[in-house]
């Protein structure tokens, strides 16, 4: 019989738990033992559940956790808290190791090991950036530490840096605890994921709710109170007093560990990896937000750290690990998301993405509703599709709208996920009901507008 | 100049009407005349919507009808009420009309002939089945008359005859009133489109609307009163009283007219059509519930009626005749339903469609929620996967569950079209954020669930 190998994972969220789960699954543990090190306080946590319970929509805190260390064990996988990975040592099939709760470092060796190190948010080098009260929205430890304010220091002022996804999230989270809040950006509208004119909707959506949205500023420092708190938020243009102030600037690939263990990176700064998850370095596999993986339709490397995109990879891994075969294909860049009554959704490239990866695009903006006219709860949504210009291949969609709106972006992905054109969209046999849609599906209806869009532009 | 031609169209719901329009924006009036003669009270409605207003879930009459023939004659389509073609002269290139409203017959001539007769309701050949009391569900007048019954004679007990998406519908609709309910279907479920199991999920949904369903009984005979009106529905087994009998037994392509003037027709009684939806006769065209259409999964013809086909059709038609070209593909078989609050879905093929196209296939089946667990709102949906064996390419999916479950049926419905195998779809990026789904969709772990069954199948 062959000696035990050992796998260690670094990272104990979603794509290190997934990766070390589905090797158990293959292998068992007289033929594989599994260490995984997490830093924080939590593993296989919901880190997209974070503005929910800063919010209280989710009341309890384990809620957001799906497996605590104690299950994990039970399936011989064994999960170390407030351990962090310092330093890999490739040569010597080795990771140096810091116990934040007993004190001490110390080395574990691997014969396999999982680099799944997750984000880290992007900071402001701005005068006050580190004061206290100036929050950053990574792990669950963050969210933890931004509820407990809110409860116990009943701040009146918020300002949210960044009006992204996370940073929208966090304005309505913090609007439903009653506080003011402000969003600074320094693009011209929230969401940049979006063309502009769907960005349009969502930030007069968000000034609905009461957010007092600056675009187009530029954050150039925060202002302090002499004991080291956050008072307010300076831009060029105007100060925002403060009382807690939320960063949401997005993350970049926590793939620092790596690159110091001279593991590649790529243009992105994410580990890369081949499509069964390993690195280019032996023994070494890599999955979720730390790494960058391909876009199907850009067909340049992206990194986009998202809970699903770190499971499916991180199952991809361990699969492979387990002696078994996946791939993970790439990603279209299918993202969702709710602000108060507001869902938004957008898929593939959007027109800048396009032009960027040298696209010409045609695009076709359609408002219809949800269910049949008639029908109870049927709302407008508007649905704004970009094809190629002769091809008219599907290149992105987006969806601004209310209930059941977003979600329809699952099959504009899978549409574009098959490169197929506007016009064979025409056809699709989509659900109809009148609960469900009105007789022409508002994909339907977005996707002939496009093919005519197209079919102008060549007779033009 | 070319000399005017004149475009006849019979039938002015769905398909006819959107031929008449689409036809219209290629051609104007001095081009092309456009006559269309419908043979009931209206033109240009909804008739999946007539459960939902006999229901009273939509209180106006007016709301389900899109078009009045006077907006249709300020875009110059005459169309023509209570008219109704009943003899096509292909030779002649004319049609014998007959006038409900002014009385008689004439013969209108025409360049091109639009086909759009729609389907005729299954009646049983039983005695008492043409009862006072016993109601198709077919066209609006049908939705009118049951309506008018329900408010002026207050019946107490229906019995709907047939368990399929038309019979749930009216029977929820009824229950809505306040009657006393009875579905009678001679097969084993509800809903034969589905697979047992998942019928077994709605049969103990309408039951739990207080519905009293029975199952695997035919029906034998109608019992009347000396005065002609409908008094029970008799089956092998019980003899069920009734006030009010509704008929949800299917319906088959209104094709009888043209099959009288030798237009072909195929195995499913429908109208054959090429994909620019011309039959096999010169000059004429057909689109709607009285074709068959290809069924893109069997490869087979199959003649379903539903509004968003005959739109389709009807449209492709109306670009064709108009100058243009279009082409429709075929179908997979998509459809949805509300029963109130269970969401039912499927496309392509179940498992007796399947073994009859000569597939042998694989099927996994998962629970899960429709948002993330933690999150307000969700609910359980199951979703059901069929994969051919070995390919493990996707040939069906069902979905059962509450709010937010059935439209995801669009997803698999574009992955079926693009012959996407179960394997393949683990891969696929669909939008993930807590509102809308859990960090796994449901379709991906169907999908992961069926690849696993494809792969054990191969190596056992």
């Amino acid at each position: 019989m062959a000696a035990r190998e050992r796998l260690l994972v670094i990272g104990g969220d979603a794509a290190g738990m997934s990766a070390a789960s589905q090797a158990r699954r293959r292998r068992n543990a007289d033929d594989l033992g599994i260490l995984v090190v997490e830093r924080g306080h939590h593993a296989s946590y919901s880190a997209c559940g974070i503005p929910y319970y800063v919010g209280g929509v989710v009341e309890e805190l384990d809620k957001l956790i799906a497996r605590t260390p104690a299950e994990f064990r039970e399936r011989d996988i064994d999960l170390r808290l407030r351990t962090e990975a310092v330093e890999i040592d490739v040569d010597g099939g080795r990771v140096r190791v810091r116990d934040h709760e007993g004190g001490g470092e110390r080395w574990e060796s691997y014969d396999q090991l999982m680099v799944a190190t997750g984000a880290v948010p992007m900071r402001p080098r701005l005068p006050g950036a580190d004061a206290r009260g100036v929050h950053g929205v990574q792990i669950l430890d963050d969210g933890i530490g931004i509820r407990g304010v809110l409860e116990k220091e009943k701040p009146r002022r918020a300002v949210v840096v960044g009006g992204g996804y996370i940073g929208l999230e966090m304005a309505e989270a913090m609007v439903m605890r009653g506080l003011e809040v402000s969003i600074v950006d320094a693009a011209d509208q929230p969401m940049r994921t979006l063309d502009p004119d769907m960005g349009a909707v969502i930030a007069d959506a968000i000034r609905g709710i009461g957010v007092d949205l600056h675009l187009g500023e530029r954050v150039e420092g925060f202002e302090t109170s002499p004991d080291g708190h956050v008072t307010a938020v300076r831009t060029a243009g105007r100060t925002l007093p403060a009382d807690l102030v939320v960063l949401g600037l997005g993350v970049r690939p926590g793939a620092d560990l790596a690159r110091a263990a001279e593991i590649e990176t790529g243009p992105t700064g994410g580990i890369v990896t081949d499509r069964r998850m390993r690195t280019r370095t032996d023994r070494v596999w890599a999955a979720g937000d730390c790494v960058e993986t391909r876009h199907l339709v850009s067909g340049g490397p992206v990194a986009i750290a998202l809970g699903t995109h770190a499971n499916k990879q991180g199952r991809v891994a361990g699969i492979n690990l387990g002696g078994g075969y996946a791939t993970f294909p790439g990603v279209v860049g299918t993202a969702v998301s709710k602000i108060c009554r507001i869902e938004v959704a957008r898929t593939g490239l959007n027109e800048r993405e396009a032009a960027a990866a040298g696209f010409e695009t045609l695009s076709a903006a359609v408002e219809s509703t949800t269910r049949a006219g008639y029908y109870p709860g049927a709302t407008m949504m508007k649905t704004k599709l970009i094809a190629e210009r002769r091809s008219g291949r599907l290149l992105g969609a987006q969806i601004v709208g209310e209930e059941n709106a977003a979600k329809r972006v699952d099959g504009l992905a899978i549409a574009l996920w098959n490169r197929m054109t506007v016009e064979q969209m025409t056809g699709l046999d989509l659900g109809y009901a009148p609960p469900f849609s009105p007789a022409w599906d508002p994909v339907l209806i977005a996707a002939r507008k496009a093919a005519e869009a197209v079919e102008r532009d060549m007779s033009g």
